[in-house]
C-alpha cells in the first residue's frame, strides 16, 4: 500500500528552502500533504493536498525566497506534540517530512518520540536547512553557502565604499547573523585579498572579546589604514557581559552589539563609527544565492524522498564531504538523537585559528570554484557515500 | 600643446563609479593626474600620475566597489575653492574633470567662477553618478540602476521571507538610501506582482505621512494577508516633522526613521515590528550590480573623454532618453548652472500616481530587459542625439 506523507517547512526561511521542497516533490512519485506554516500548522491542522496543480505551483516558486508552506517559529508543548501526532493519525499520515534548523529536528524527534507513546506508526526524517551552519554532524546545510556568499560580498563591497569615504567616516561595524555561532561571520574574509582591505577585525562569538582592546585595535587600524572595517556576529558579547538582544514572542532574538561597538568607538576615539546590521536580506537575497547551495538544497529534498520510499526513519539527511583538497560530498543519513545531542555546533578551533583552511573548506559552498558531487546535478539519484569513505 | 587633464571622484560611491573612471581613462590618449580623495585632496595638493601602471590597477578595479582614487565628502569654503585653484594652476592642469551628483557639481561651478576671478583657464567637466536619482537635467545617472536594483530584489525577497514567519514576527520595515527624494524608494514595488506580495505600503519623502493612518493601514494589512511589508524612504518625515537624522561632520544623515516607525507599530498594533535598515550594501553591492547601468557608467566616462579634447566647459555629461516604449538613450550634454539650478530632482507626481509607468520608466535602467543605446556599447565613440530629438 502507498504511504501517505506530509512534508513541511519550519523556522527562518533560507534563499533555497523552496529548493528542498522542490526536489522532494520532484522525486516523489504521488501526491503529498502539505503542512502550512510550519509546526502551528500541524497543530491547528492546517493541511493541503499538493495535487499535481498545487505541486506545480510550489515547485514554479523554486527558486522565490521565504518558504513556499510557510514556515516560521512556534514553541511546542508536550499537549501540542500530542494533538500534532493526533492530526496526523486523523489524516492517516504514514511518513512527516520537515526541512528545517536545530529546533525542528529536536521537534521531529519529540514527535517520534510521543508518536511511540501513543501507538502511532510514523516515519519521520528531517531535510536540514539553517543560514548559520550550527546543526551538527552534516559537514554543512543549506541555506549557508548562499548567505556565506552575502556576507563575504557584502563586507567586502562595504569596506571598499568605507574606504573611499574615509575623510569623513572612519569605522564601520557590520552585524552578521549566525545566532551562537561563527561560521557566517567568519566568511566575511572570504573575499579578502591584501592586508589593508577589510574587513580589519572578525569578532565571533566563540571568543571572548575585551572592548577595550578592540577599540585600541580600531585605533591602530585607522592609523594605519585610513578607516577601520569591523565585522560582529549577532552573538558577541562584549567583555563577557550578556548579548545584545530582545525577547520576541518568548524568544530571544539577537541584535545590537553593532551599535553598542560603534557607540563605544565614537566614544573613546571621537571618529564617526557606523553601524550596520546587514539584517534580513542576508538569508532572503536571490542575487546572493550560491549556485552550489541551490543544488544542494535541492538535491537534499531529493535525498528525503528516496529514504521515504524506505523504512528508515529519525534520521536527518546530511552531507558528507571526501577528505582532500577537491570537493566531494556524498548525501547521507545520520540519526536525529545525534542531531541533538550535538547541539549548536560552533566553528572549530582549527578553522578560527587558520582562517584558510577555513576558506578553502568554505569555497565550494560559495559557489564560485568548481566542485563535484558523487550525486551529481545531472543524476536524478542521490547516491550514497562510497564504502570507503 | 596637449592638455593637462586632472580627474577625481567625490561623494557617495556607488557600484559603478570605477567603471567611469575606467571609461574615461580608456578613452583618454594620455597620461592623466589623478586627484586622491575628492575635493580634499584638491584643496591638499594630492595629486598623483596615472601613468600607464597605474592606469592598468585603476581599470584593473572597475568593477570594484568604492572609488579607486578616493571620494567622500567634504566642505568647500571661498579659500578652500581658491587653494584648489592654486594647486591646479601650480600643476599646469588645463581640464578639471570630476565623478560626483549634486555637491560635485555645484563645487565644480563654484571653482570655475573662482578659476576666472583668479584669471586661471579652466576646463570643467562633470560626470553624473549618484544612487539617489537626484541629479537635475539628466534622464538618470550611473549608480541608480544597480541601487535601484539592490532595492527591488531586497524588498521582494525580505517581503518573501516575511510572509513566511508571519506567526512569529508580522511587520517589517525596509528602510531605503535616497535622501530627500524617493525614486530610490519607489523602486521597491518593481517585482510585485500579485496584491497581497510585498511591498503593501510605500513611503516617499515627496508625500505627507499621517502616523495614525499609516499605523491603521498596516493593521488592515496585517489583517487581510497575515502580514506587512512597508518600504520607508531615509527622508520621510512623520506628520510632517523633521526627518530622522544626526550630524556627522557638520552634515546632516539621515536614518532611523524606520525604527521610529516600528515603534509605534508595536506600541499600538501590540504586533512584532522589526526595522531594517537596508545600508551601505544598496549603493556598495556587486552582486546587485545592473549591467545597464554598468555599461553607461562606463560611457559617461568615455563621453567626458570626448568632451575634453574639445572646448566646451562646465558642462556635466548627461543621458536623454527617447520618447517612446522601447529603450534608446544617447549621452548629451547640459550646462552645471542648470544642474544646479535644478537642485535636487523630485520623483515626479505623474510617476508618483502611476507606479507602472514608473517602473516601466525605471525597467530598462535596473538591467533586467533589453535595451538599446545610441551610444552602443560596441562602439567606442559616445554618438550625441539624433537632431530631431
Amino acid at each position: 500500500m502507498m504511504k501517505k506523507i506530509a512534508i513541511g517547512q519550519a523556522g527562518g526561511p533560507t534563499a533555497v528552502l523552496n529548493e528542498s521542497l522542490a526536489g522532494f516533490l520532484d522525486e516523489i512519485d504521488q501526491d503529498v500533504t502539505g503542512v502550512l506554516q510550519g509546526f502551528q500548522g500541524l497543530v491547528e491542522g492546517q493541511l493541503i493536498e499538493i495535487n499535481s496543480s498545487v505541486r506545480s505551483h510550489a515547485k514554479a516558486s523554486r527558486s522565490a525566497s521565504g518558504a513556499w508552506l510557510g514556515a516560521g517559529r512556534y514553541t511546542m508543548s508536550d499537549a501540542r506534540m500530542a494533538q500534532a501526532v493526533e492530526n496526523l493519525k486523523v489524516a492517516q499520515i504514514d511518513t512527516l517530512v520537515f526541512i528545517g534548523g536545530n529546533g525542528t529536528m529536536w521537534t521531529l524527534r519529540a514527535l517520534s518520540k510521543m508518536a511511540a507513546y501513543m501507538n502511532v506508526d510514523l516515519q519521520v526524517i528531517g531535510i536540514p536547512k539553517t543560514v548559520d551552519n550550527d546543526l551538527a554532524e552534516t559537514d554543512h546545510a543549506p541555506g549557508f553557502g548562499s548567505a556565506a556568499r552575502y556576507v563575504a560580498h557584502a563586507t567586502r563591497d562595504m569596506s571598499k565604499d568605507l574606504e573611499a569615504m574615509r575623510n569623513f567616516e572612519q569605522v564601520r561595524i557590520i552585524e552578521t547573523m549566525g545566532r551562537n555561532v561563527g561560521w557566517l561571520a567568519a566568511a566575511s574574509g572570504l573575499l579578502k585579498v591584501y592586508e589593508n582591505e577589510g574587513p580589519h577585525f572578525i569578532c565571533l562569538p566563540e571568543q571572548k572579546h575585551d572592548a577595550v582592546g578592540l577599540v585600541e585595535g580600531i585605533r591602530r587600524a585607522i592609523k594605519e589604514y585610513g578607516f577601520a572595517s569591523v565585522v560582529v556576529s549577532e552573538g558577541v558579547k562584549l567583555d563577557g557581559s550578556h548579548a545584545v538582544a530582545k525577547t520576541v514572542n518568548g524568544r530571544e532574538v539577537l541584535g545590537g552589539v553593532s551599535e553598542q561597538l560603534a557607540d563605544l568607538v565614537e566614544a573613546d576615539l571621537g571618529v564617526v563609527a557606523r553601524a550596520n546590521i546587514l539584517g534580513m536580506n542576508q538569508r532572503a537575497s536571490q542575487l546572493a544565492c550560491s549556485d552550489q547551495d541551490r543544488m544542494e538544497a535541492y538535491q537534499a529534498g531529493m535525498k528525503a524522498a528516496e529514504l521515504v520510499r524506505g523504512d528508515t526513519s529519525d534520521v536527518m539527511v546530511m552531507f558528507r564531504r571526501a577528505a582532500g583538497a577537491k570537493y566531494v560530498y556524498a548525501l547521507d543519513t545520520v540519526g536525529l538523537d545525534r542531531v541533538v545531542a550535538g547541539g549548536e555546533r560552533a566553528l572549530p578551533e582549527w578553522f578560527q585559528k587558520a582562517p584558510e583552511a577555513y576558506y578553502n573548506w568554505l569555497r565550494p559552498l560559495v559557489g564560485d570554484g568548481s566542485s563535484t558531487s558523487a550525486a551529481s546535478a545531472a543524476s536524478r539519484k542521490c547516491l550514497s557515500p562510497p564504502e570507503d569513505w
